[in-house]
């Protein structure tokens, strides 16, 4: 059995956003360094003549029929293509696509408006990248974000249950930026204490070669 | 008490989608004319100043705590204004927020590349008013839509349960263009029957006044 080798490693400090360019089959480990952190997960495929092709939660949902995949599932774009696998999980398994990423607008109605938020963390690492995106902010995929729904529809906001070190890895399926966001929300318990760091590992992914 | 006064009514064809323009206030009703019919129904915010504003399932959700709003409850747009006000349902309440509009993608892995589609619906209905939203195709409110989700994540994915002439009832929180499809969708089995008419009713929404 070989090990995935780690090729490179981001950092995404505590309420900010990293973009990473993977090429397809590389894989995407996002550690929750010191716990209890909810990450936005946005994925875009590269190169312009796919225009603003992105992971969509609602395509995703069509093909899984599921909340969220299970380890082996896919997420697929807004053209219905795979770009990203769920290969791994090694934290509690909760993880959401039912909410929105918390934005400019968000704090305002929560009294904070010039707060951080994933929305911007997101722009700003497209930005940084010099991925073209131009649609509205896309639906993350909240890793460790904890959601459930009851059986009358209703959600409830718990906060994340991982622990540090735990981490989920997904697979590009295309060549691809991912874009990962420490949550910056304190004023609703979604993430235990203040905003903490992310690790955003890219491994070679040799292990499912041949 | 006042009856609220019809002042238009749009059919939409089986199959096919309709524009409509509303001003804020007004009543949105959505009428299965035969029954058994999924509605694919979208929101924008009207006026050039409002740019890509849409209805957005995601922000909704973090507004109600629900898969979906019950009576009395708002749908918010992306930048997480109230667009529209759930304000009567007459059928068995049974709709959705979770699944992506069908579309040519999805019809071609059906095997059936040219079938018609809630997405190219929604385009040609906006095209017909005018509309300039350049955005990805937004989740649609799935009227009539039977998708139940288990105490596991997973999804279902039933006929709708309507019977002839059951209706749902927005209130318009915004100048808005409406756009009803009547979803196409004959190979898997949401819809009962062939896709059949829907009417889109636009009421003077009298009732609420003072």
């Amino acid at each position: 059995m070989q090990t995935d080798t780690m090729t490179r490693r981001v950092e995404v400090p505590g309420g900010a956003g990293r973009a990473v360019r993977v090429r397809a089959g590389e894989l995407v480990r996002i550690v929750d360094i010191l716990g209890g952190q909810v990450g936005d997960v946005f994925a875009f495929a590269a190169g312009e003549q796919h225009g603003n092709e992105h992971h969509s939660a609602e395509h995703t949902r069509a093909v899984t029929s599921r909340l969220f995949p299970a380890v082996g599932e896919p997420f697929v774009t807004d053209r219905r293509r795979p770009i990203l696998t769920l290969v791994a999980d090694t934290s509690p398994g909760h993880h959401d696509m039912l909410i929105a990423a918390c934005d400019p607008q968000r704090y305002a109605q929560l009294g904070v408006p010039d707060h951080r938020s994933c929305a911007t963390n997101l722009w700003e690492a497209l930005a940084a990248v010099g991925h073209p995106y131009t649609g509205p902010t896309p639906q993350p995929i909240n890793v460790f974000m904890r959601i459930p729904v009851g059986d009358d529809g209703t959600l409830s906001w718990l906060p994340a249950p991982t622990e540090a070190g735990d981490a989920i890895t997904f697979r590009a399926e295309l060549d691809a930026v991912v874009v990962v966001s420490s949550c910056p929300q304190d004023l609703v318990g979604i993430n235990r204490g203040a905003p903490s760091p992310l690790a955003v590992e890219v491994l070679a992914g040799q292990g499912r070669q041949p």
